[in-house]
């Protein structure tokens, strides 16, 4: 292939690659942080890169942005207050607002850059900047969580990169204890949680590490997403509550549309794999 | 990436392409039907490459072969014959074995060779293939299908490559008239239908054709599959009778071991995704 007519991104470890077939390159730079690029595909629409990994595309973002958001918000009883640390590209943000019962919520990613980059080549995922229950803000999440008083959140959805780099303190015990910390009572993490293919050695820790914080009700849910490693991915809701049950009648009248998630979808998400059952005894 | 190092994999038209990083060539021959490769990979097992197409490998080829045989055998109230149309590397062969019910299962690959390798390089897939239970013919299926008897079998599982060259006949109405021609009462077809997020178009061209054939009753499951096209897979259950149930208390007390699909996975894998209800009307 030449490397001037595709993206790849070669999956370390995971012994694989994945690669897009690109129209052009549209911007690249440097940010404080990381490094980005914003490429114009061939049939995923816009992809954006960081540090050499896809994280979006125009076409299939909405699997991970639906499965981050919709099963927690439908989960937890009655979400208010929302934060999302990292999701610079404001999809996820997106899909929470959504939700009628949110009244607040907060992105909070260190990058500045993501989101303006959003809002020129992923529109769509920014549409809901505006929305006056929306604030975004651009620092530390890990020391935003930390600084936070008790009960001033419903909801924290983890929407970082991979456990590499800056977002490796996002799945650590500490900072997993800092979220219990400020969380309401029935107060739930929502984290992504890598490929149940590649990583099921770090989701087993992350399971871990969240439990002995004290969110000891855990989920881990699964999904397609044909642009990261393995094209299945995970994320883990660890709650203070029960997760028994979800608002199933909610999600199958909810106010909103989605391209993915449905209320069988959900249940869906939640049936844990014969190899999953036996590595988490579940 | 050096192209003596990973074996790649260009989607045609989907604009994208996946990667295996390899150890060595282990073979490669030019069949009476097929182009024929074998690669050591250094994470995933053995590879086999059909016509540029990874096929199987060792390391995921559970989620495929288990979801197009168990799906259906626990659905059928009592599948005794079994028709296997491709599936030359025997794992369907295996999975559909491994039910108690089966009195007969006959394997139909055109193609011989693949077979012989399968049982060289992929042989934890070809256990069962001296099962007194098991027929491997290595004729033209399409042809078997056509000539069969009424009231011959009770589930046709059509294991093959994409629908173009000599896999092409198994996607077509005609094929299914002939199905429907040799199915027993509650007979079903099995097909394996490609992506749903690269190939919906097929998907909804192929539900047609098979409910014109008098094949009316319909299911279409979904599972990861990281080597094919997208990671993201689906078969269509194509029936004479009912899919409103299945076995559930038989697949909840399975009598063999899985890697991916369970009872609960078998429910998750009929949930249709929003996009896929509005396309079919579902």
């Amino acid at each position: 292939m030449n490397p001037t007519e595709w993206f790849t991104e070669q999956h370390a470890d995971a012994g694989s690659a994945f690669s897009l077939k690109i129209k052009q390159k549209l911007h690249e730079e440097q940010s404080e942080f990381q490094h980005l690029e914003i490429y114009e595909t061939e049939t995923f629409g816009n992809l954006m890169i960081i540090d050499g990994c896809t994280m979006v595309s125009t076409r299939d973002n909405f699997f991970y942005h639906e499965m981050m958001s919709h099963p927690a918000l439908f989960t937890h009883p009655d979400p208010k207050r929302v934060w999302i640390i990292g999701g610079g590209d404001c999809g996820t943000l997106r899909e929470v607002l959504k939700h009628p019962s949110v009244e607040q919520a907060v992105q909070i990613d260190i990058d500045e850059r993501v989101t303006r980059l959003a809002e020129i080549y992923f529109p769509e995922l920014c549409e809901s900047n505006n929305d006056p229950r929306a604030d975004l803000k651009f620092i530390d999440g890990i020391k935003w969580v930390k600084d936070a008083e008790p009960n001033s959140v419903d909801i924290i959805i983890v929407d970082s990169t991979d456990p590499v780099g800056p977002a490796l303190g996002l799945f650590s015990e500490e900072f997993y204890r800092d979220c219990f910390a400020c969380l309401s009572e029935n107060g739930m993490v929502v984290q992504q949680s890598e490929s149940p293919l590649y990583h099921m050695k770090l989701i087993g820790e992350m399971r871990d590490a969240m439990s002995n914080a004290g969110l000891s009700h855990l989920q881990t849910l699964f999904f397609p997403q044909c642009l990261y490693p393995s094209g299945w991915w995970s994320a883990t809701i660890a709650s203070k509550g029960d997760l028994s049950k979800f608002r199933e009648s909610d999600s199958a009248n909810k106010p909103f549309d989605t391209t993915y998630y449905n209320v069988d979808i959900h249940k869906a998400a939640l049936a844990q794999p014969e190899f999953v059952k036996k590595a988490f005894n579940l």
